[in-house]
């Protein structure tokens, strides 16, 4: 879909398969090839990745200025301190979707469920530097309906289908569905969602389709950003 | 007071201490001398520095294995996915007194008050990574006292001398004061919360002693790992 998404634009995308024993270190090497090469502006390392991998030093050796994903740490934390370039494609979706329909975040309580550290944690603090109040819960979180109940704003992100109910959320909540659960199923009960929702995003479609237009839309960024530079 | 710290420990310190004109350019060769200082372990830069100074850009100059402060954005990214090596120093104290009382953080209730790079959001993710629910709250939250009110563990970070009121909080909760206001007062109201508190921190003492301890322990480690890497 990402590939299909890029020739439309006219991106050109370059889709690099390793075999599944390659080691952390060949694959260190072609990430960093990738960082030297001039006609690269944006990488992507499709995850997860084999278990013998260790995916957070892979993550972290993407040139920052061509993390279109948001998946370095050191992206992450300029994210959290408001000045990230590219911050994480699904917060930075659910943030487009909030903006697009006029959602207003300031002041409002919103619940995060589930801390990964491309969706959760990335997500909280984006609605945290929107002046919002930010709840974030996760597996041990004790009385999760009672504090969902509470939420103007709920982000389901936790990797467990259909898991939020309608008689969790409080009438009139904003619920952004960012699960992706095997057979394209949500983390949100749609159907007993919907009645008390404000608003809310459906799986499949919402917040999905999006995502990958923010990955495209911080691929062109980095092109432009790269080209302004050039031309100084 | 951190200088005669490290005398006492046996750690040699020096300060640099820079004409008020300084720019940021110049700030940040300084730094890079001292990234490339082999006999340097630990970089500190007192804050806040001038306002023509880029303090963002001066913190993320700083060699993230020399960042005993934990300042950078990068060392914050690594803290919030839970492999950082020096956290900043206030969270560091935080956790180690919680640790040290034998406070329970698993699914408890916390509630930080307070969104700084340094304090409010790294205290936030090092509590959510001991598994507490962690609610962010700001000078634009609603109904402070009643998010207050759901809290076991209250952190303090808000920067306003005796805010946080004893009515404000739960019976048994435990209270974390780590405010610094002049003359020498806490962001909690001590003598109202005292009664109602399971455990609480006075201003002065408190957080602030074991905050100094974090950063030596911080230059202690640095030094003893590149000690250990080049004998290897």
């Amino acid at each position: 879909m990402k590939g299909n998404a890029c020739e439309r634009l006219g991106i050109d995308s370059k889709q690099i398969h390793l075999p599944e024993e390659t080691t952390t270190e060949q694959l260190l090497d072609q990430i960093e090839k990738l960082n030297e090469d001039e006609t690269v502006h944006g990488i992507l390392l499709q995850h997860p990745v084999p278990n013998h991998i260790d995916e957070r030093l892979a993550f972290d050796t993407i040139a920052i200025e061509k993390d279109v994903d948001g998946v370095t740490s050191e992206g992450f934390g300029q994210t959290a301190f408001n000045f990230g370039k590219f911050p994480s494609c699904t917060p930075a979706a659910i943030l487009e979707m909030i903006d697009f329909y006029h959602i207003p975040v300031e002041g409002k309580r919103a619940v995060v469920i589930g801390r990964s550290p491309i969706l959760g944690k990335p997500v909280s603090m984006m609605l945290l530097n929107r002046n919002a109040t930010v709840t974030m819960c996760h597996s041990k979180t004790e009385n999760l309906p009672e504090v969902i109940q509470q939420a103007d704003i709920v982000i389901a992100a936790v990797g467990k289908p259909s898991f939020v109910q309608g008689n969790w959320v409080k009438q009139g909540a904003v619920i952004l569905d960012a699960g992706y659960n095997k057979g394209n199923i949500g983390d949100v009960d749609y159907d007993s969602c919907v009645e008390k929702a404000g608003a809310i995003t459906p799986v499949p479609g919402g917040v999905g389709p999006v995502t990958i237009s923010m990955l495209l839309k911080h691929t062109v960024l980095s092109a432009e950003w790269k080209t302004a530079k050039g031309n100084i």
